[in-house]
């Protein structure tokens, strides 16, 4: 998506080779026109499926997400992050690493929100290690619904995340594929 | 709002006479059309004002902060929650103090994303001690900037938060007001 690619050229920092800064608007601060063009465009990849319902994660997938679902006309159910040492019966779990902040957490949602029928619209802000998208499909996959795909802003496509995913048979659609990151800037995949 | 007070006796679930449940459509599964109804309440309340950013919270905040930004046409920063406890240069901080999980956490905002001259709406699904409220107004006024008022979702009237922030001389808006909830239900204020 050109308009996503133009402006993390634009606006996003690198720091080395790995980290790109775009929390001024993406994920502190928050260009909902932005996100509004890209509902439209997940719409457009994903027009032939019926989505009943979009999971994301908190805290940066939802304002995403949640202008996406106004395209899509179907709820957002977002997943929660957490120790939660006691699982309840209630909920879904599943175990997510995360490399940013160099733990194990506990990411739940509770059963009443993801049924059987569901076919569900996984999105997220990044794809790069592919953590929380398994999280969030095998959350899908414990309630027997069907992950119809991904809705991915900016995949790092030079870490494995997105080939496991797709190797899981599982569709992903990232608006900005960004193939490395290094003295000659960001390239994108062609 | 008739609608979202319709809603809440229609889905919101009493537990005791504090504890009102409303995970199924304002803070775990999210129904971005009424979060959208809601944008427009606060917008026509807000008319004459100039809002040039919605400042909320994570993680609930996030998806009707985001919705009403697309009515005000505005960015939304979100405040993040953490231990963080050495905190940087680059970021406005506040404590708030948690009832629902008995703790104190720092509230931080990036300094890039709050300026002296903005205008800010500040939004929240809940209002009830009025912490958050508190704390996010503390934040806007370490950046110099104006607070143009809160846009509350629900507030439990029959808390101090709401009264306290009044007494502050900030405007705040709630959509559905709760004068109690016993035994003949949930009572909005007139």
């Amino acid at each position: 998506m050109k308009l996503l690619e133009e402006r993390i050229l634009k606006d996003g920092r690198m720091i080395g080779t790995d980290i790109l800064k775009v929390d001024n608007f993406l994920n502190h601060q928050l260009d909902v026109n932005l996100f509004a063009e890209m509902g439209k465009e997940w719409k457009r990849l994903y027009a032939n499926e019926e989505v009943t319902k979009i999971l994301t994660i908190e805290a940066s997938g939802i304002g995403i997400a949640c202008i996406a679902a106004l395209e899509f006309q179907c709820p957002v159910v977002f997943v929660k992050k957490g120790s939660h040492k006691y699982l309840s019966d209630d909920v879904y779990s599943a175990q997510i690493r995360s490399f940013t902040h160099g733990n194990t957490y506990n990411a739940i949602v509770d059963k009443k929100f993801l049924k059987k029928e569901d076919k569900v619209l996984i999105i997220d802000d990044f794809l790069a290690s592919g953590e929380a998208l398994h999280g969030m499909i095998d959350l899908v996959e414990q309630a027997g619904a069907k992950v119809v795909g991904c809705g991915v802003a900016i995949e790092k496509a030079f870490q494995p995340g997105g080939a496991e995913i797709r190797a899981r048979g599982i569709r992903v659609e990232s608006l900005a594929r960004i193939a490395r990151m290094d003295e000659s800037g960001i390239t994108f995949c062609d």
